[in-house]
């Protein structure tokens, strides 16, 4: 089948084998694919998730960056066929969403970080029948698509149990930040601040539901948090992922802060922790989602309190994939491009 | 009157002014104020505590360190006067403690970290008559200087929110690990597992109800909870304050854990966000106590819930202030000591 394919640090097409559902696994047809901000990021530092993964341990991230891999793992999928021995409650031609893990064995395969299955930038893919949820009559494949990003932000938000009173302050507002901006809205917090350097991630910002933004070269967020939610508990969610960042907002945020890093920095970072405890300051790291959480998502988008559709703008065939990595560079151009990898 | 000086780094004996009570405060006489490990970090790293309090903002412990400084902030002292138009619960003679903040106008000042009010390395203070507790009888006032330091314990296992199932993995026995355990005992957790490279410390951590002790150069802590309590979820208290602890708890840390950062460290320090990430990690970094806190642990040491007998390893005289930080820092000699400015 073709694919984009992660070789080395570069993006190429090829023809890859098909992968073979095994028993309890169901082979399914690519619709759609998003591109993550984290498969960005894989390319370019492929052996720092992995020795991050290594050093965390128990994490299915342990692809080795030197053998091919097929990224992609933001899927909506027709179902073709089952495995062995696996009876399953969709009809072929049925759609599908999936949390992107296939259980098999012993072992938790990441889909869309392993040597040994293909992600969603190829044609086909085997997922664990058990984990599919269909997509309901109605909503579009694309949407389906957003599901994973969208849960991401739900995940966050639950982590960060938000109580009624407290303020959100969203910094940046990339695909996670606006995933999480969606969250907050659904949650009904009130007032949502967010913050980023590009006007059409403001814009989607205010789109996705924040009360206020703010670029943070012209005005920090915490003036505008003071403005407008001041002794408020405040909530800041960390969406950008770089070193710095973390010590910046901790600098700033006002006492009692809860800090949410949903943002994945690949490097080493220096915290002052003077700072944290001065404050009494909390970090709570954050990564994926509960399968509740991501079926709930589904449910948003399928009723519309989550609407994605400012997200996406654009779709490639597989041809197409590097270039929407260069593409999505830049913050002005695009938020989400799909893959559609049966486009010729 | 006679004190202990903080003058540049080092520690003096001196005459300085007796202090004065204004309006809403009292005069007290010093009875028993123990050393605390802030005092030893304030002696050498003055300029960086201060940095990080400007950096936090809003932080009362703004001390010029240039200037004379009496620390001393764990404290049990009788009454003597009152400032003018002031009348208190207290008689003269009678025992108090209180938490170490003076609030005086418009301003809060750290008593025993301020150039404006000494603390107590010297024979007299003032206080806020308004936050003193009475000491109860038949509490002896060694006991009752112990208040300050173990309402940090009380405190951090208050912000580490236990649950019922929780293990509580405390790293370092040094004064604020000892109150750990003692508010964990407290709390009815089980099981504590504490380390420490010091056997007298370790030796310390059980008496005040750790269940299970280790030397981390024999055995990493995380291997004790894995046989002792594993899958269960882990509550690590960092108490040691040294740059490194953290990134080393963070990769060690199973899944999910809550670390509750009680060990102050002057010193920037580097974490790896993407451990954090992996493992869904919280920090919580934790100051001082609230002043029901701050109450309930002194009812605690007075009925025998928390037993502060074990800590109490010497007394010394304003004269043998330096010495006695010279022996805190020898873990082996040393738990608390106290300095008793009345003593010839």
């Amino acid at each position: 089948m073709r694919a984009a394919v992660m070789r080395g640090s570069r993006l190429v097409v090829d023809t890859v084998p098909e992968p073979e559902p095994a028993t309890g696994e169901m082979l399914v047809r690519t619709l759609a694919c998003g591109i993550c901000g984290s498969d960005l990021h894989a390319l370019t530092h492929a052996s720092k998730v992995v020795e991050a993964a290594r050093e965390a341990g128990d994490s299915p991230f342990t692809m080795d960056p030197s053998r091919d891999v097929v990224m992609g793992h933001e899927f909506c999928a027709e179902v073709v066929d089952y495995g062995p021995d696996t009876t399953g409650a969709f009809k072929p031609g049925e759609r599908v969403v999936s949390m992107p893990l296939l259980f098999r064995g012993s072992a938790i395969q990441a889909i869309g970080y392993s040597n040994d299955v293909p992600g969603g930038y190829g044609e086909l893919m085997v997922l664990s029948a058990g984990l599919a949820l269909p997509v309901p009559n109605g909503l579009s494949t694309e949407h389906a698509a957003l599901t994973e990003p969208m849960a991401v932000g739900v995940h966050a938000v639950e982590k960060a149990h938000m109580e009624p009173h407290d303020a959100a302050l969203v910094i940046g507002c990339g695909p996670v930040g606006l995933a999480v901006i969606a969250a907050l809205k659904l949650k009904g917090t009130e007032p949502i601040i967010a913050s980023d350097l590009s006007p059409r991630r403001r814009a989607l910002g205010e789109r996705m539901g924040a009360h206020a933004v703010v670029d943070p070269r012209q005005r920090p967020i915490i003036d505008a948090y003071r403005e407008i939610a001041d002794l408020r508990p405040a909530v800041v969610f960390e969406c950008v992922g770089i070193p710095g960042m973390l010590r910046d907002i901790m600098r700033h945020a006002p006492h009692g802060a809860r800090i949410v890093v949903a943002g994945v920095c690949m490097d080493d970072d220096t915290i002052r922790p003077l700072v944290g405890i001065n404050k009494e300051l909390s970090l709570q790291f954050v990564l994926g989602y509960t399968p509740f959480e991501f079926q709930d998502t589904l449910a948003a988008i399928a009723d519309g309190r989550i609407d994605v559709a400012p997200l996406v703008t654009g779709s490639v065939g597989v041809e197409g994939v590097a270039q929407a990595f260069r593409d999505l560079a830049t913050p002005e151009q695009h938020a989400k491009i799909l893959v559609e990898p049966w486009r010729s």
